[in-house]
């Protein structure tokens, strides 16, 4: 690693650690005027931003990128419109910021206040499209906290053009720019280095796919908050109502392939698999989903491949779902804390006991009774926004909106105590 | 590393994996009677376990471990009878897990409840005493957890004992003695091994010296929750009553010595000095607490050494005390957030502004007015119970309590509901 990469990078959190008292101290108007200068001034500097991303188009096309992937890349006039106005959604919401969530009186006449705080420095580590950019600084933003981004090198050239539109604005009004700033290097080493910033950085979330977040969890010295992969299962029940069940699939399966809260595997009860699984071929085979099943299921699904014991820990994020077979609840619930990733999981039933015992049974961020998994969002949630899905047990699990972006601290208050 | 030790460890993190949804399960009166009957056990296991301590004092003094180490390493039937006690205190205090703590209803009719659960599996690495063994048990199994844990080398005799009395107790009553397991190695590699199995465990919480926790953060695989050392400052302001301050600063500084929420560093309004500081002499002369002392001051100390800048960044542990002066609030702020290490900061004033920008302005866990640091603990907060003092943001922050020891998660109910 060059020495002018580890000393930017040491800038930056520097810089950033010291913008963090300023930024837990700004007032909810102050944050909010902002924000809304900021997606304005997004809006005038479309064409400027649209010619730098134009240069990542190019380069992504040169490079061979899949067609998919170059359209998720690319900025027009419309999208940033939509950034601009997710922006605005987010100067509407509450401040989490300097909340009184519990506060208690000890005998000795010592007053505790637990009170919300921002976190501090958060470092997002990301590769998806460039509008993650704004979203990330508007959620960290409000949530008084000040942000490090480290994008994805495909998208350089926009996410610099991005940052640039938000710092000026900042500093139109102001304030301090350093509230965001962009690690300017599209090296891996970049990365590594910024995982060693302890001393600036209070957490880090990476947001994309498997391996980044595997390499972010495993390398970090700094607190990460794990987001992301989902290897979401439905289990239908032997009490399933399958006029509920088949829509639920069809949604969870296929609205959306490539998101982590889709469904990747259906686990059947043994005493519905003679009735269930036709149905099931019937409404796969009308939307391109191939069928990969266990060896109880295969007979039922005239055009399904075996499954072997890779497909059920596996997130396709394609038209592919596993079947799995089971005899009861119990065998299902403990098929599904086997092979889930923490993230949504669903049963299909109309029997309390069943839906209880999963509910409390399966380990995930997420359980429903009678619905899609497509529901773990935060917007879905009612949070207004998300930064990402937790996947992990501390801090935060599930959908993370503002609140999750905070930590708290105790202020007691007292006239001379002292510990006897 | 051997493979028998990286086989050992591999199994025994399997065997927590496989009992935690067991300990998820159990009712409060199964958790309660286990614990009752567990204290039970050591009671009336003593002799055994004073046996086996004993080769652990021998050991130590063969190696020529300090006496006051000696000390914290010795049991007899008093600190077995206090260690039973603190189950049974366990024992008494409301089960933590299934808790709603939010629920709310979507317009499309989902139900969506957040309830309390346990983490899983813990990993604890602790250098102390070996009634943390017991200690540790106590409050992961009262809240739902399965413990793996890793003692320090010089205690291993005396932990292996207390843990295998823990686990016949446990069997005796019928349940999976899992619950708790005791790594059997005292290599150091035997750390790093547990780091790694991020499969099996949820989150490692180290206890111990700055070093370990260090050694931790910067290795493990597996999310941490950091606990540990303070540098906690005292800020006497302009408008302090030193009637309140002297008290405290005793209380902070000398109560209790080698504790994490002692007082390290004193911070002085200059305009408060000449009065303050001859009577803060006389009292720590009385106490028999050295001085480190800034230019500023130092004239006003006769007895003090002159200060470094690394007096100031140090958690003394001792009886010495730093002495820095500041201009206003805002310096004394600075200069907390400079050194301190997110534990427990106080200002002794009158003034409600500067009391208020205090408060809101240190960045730590627990920030006090006119009060001593020594009260950031988990029985004097009311929590019951307190498996470490958390400095980190993310999770917990402060006293963690058995409440600290949950995560969350969201069962969602519906009737069908696909996403739109």
């Amino acid at each position: 690693m060059s020495d002018n990469l580890k000393n930017e990078i040491g800038a930056i959190g520097k810089r950033a650690f010291d913008a963090k008292y300023l930024a837990g101290k700004l007032s909810s108007d102050d944050k909010n005027r902002i924000l809304l200068d900021v997606a304005k001034a997004l809006e005038e500097s479309a064409k400027e931003i649209i010619a730098e991303n134009d240069k990542d188009i190019e380069a992504a096309k040169e490079n061979g990128m899949h067609e998919g992937l170059v359209d998720r890349l690319r900025l027009n006039d419309s999208r940033i419109k939509d950034m601009a106005e997710g922006i605005r959604q987010v100067a509407e919401l509450p401040d989490p910021i300097g909340e009184t969530i519990d506060s208690w009186k000890l005998e000795n006449g010592l007053d505790i206040k637990k009170v919300s705080v921002p976190l501090g420095v958060i470092g997002i580590i990301y590769e998806s499209r460039p509008n993650v950019t704004a979203d990330a600084f508007a959620l960290t933003f409000k949530s008084g906290n000040v942000v490090v981004l480290k994008g994805g090198s495909d998208a350089i050239n926009s996410n610099k053009a991005i940052t640039k539109v938000i710092r000026e604005a900042i500093e139109k009004d102001g304030f301090n720019p350093d509230f965001i700033q962009l690690i300017p290097f599209t090296d891996r080493s970049a990365v590594n280095e910024l995982l060693t910033l302890r001393e600036y950085v209070d957490v880090i979330i990476p947001r994309g796919g498997a391996g980044l977040i595997r390499f972010v969890c495993e390398n970090s010295k700094i607190p990460v908050i794990e987001t992301g992969s989902g290897n979401c299962h439905i289990y239908i029940d032997e009490f399933a109502d399958l006029d509920k069940a088949l829509p639920i699939i069809v949604n969870a399966k296929t609205q959306r392939i490539g998101v982590c809260n889709a469904a990747e595997s259906l686990v059947v009860h043994e005493k519905i698999k003679d009735k269930f699984l036709p149905l099931l071929s019937d409404a796969m085979r009308e939307k391109k989903v191939e069928l990969r099943a266990d060896s109880q299921s295969i007979s039922l699904l005239p055009e399904a491949k075996s499954a072997t014991e890779e497909d059920f820990g596996k997130e396709y994020l394609d038209y592919i779902l596993s079947v799995k077979t089971v005899k009861n609840v119990e065998e299902a619930i403990a098929h599904i804390n086997k092979y889930n990733t923490g993230h949504s999981e669903a049963i299909i039933t109309e029997n309390q006991d069943n839906a209880k015992a999963f509910l409390e049974g399966v380990d995930a961020a997420c359980v429903y009774v009678n619905a899609s998994t497509r529901f773990t969002d935060g917007f879905q949630f009612g949070f207004g926004a998300e930064i990402g899905i937790s996947t992990q047990k501390l801090h935060a699990r599930g959908p993370m909106g503002l609140k999750e972006l905070c930590s708290y601290k105790y202020q007691i208050t007292g006239d001379g105590q002292v510990r006897p």
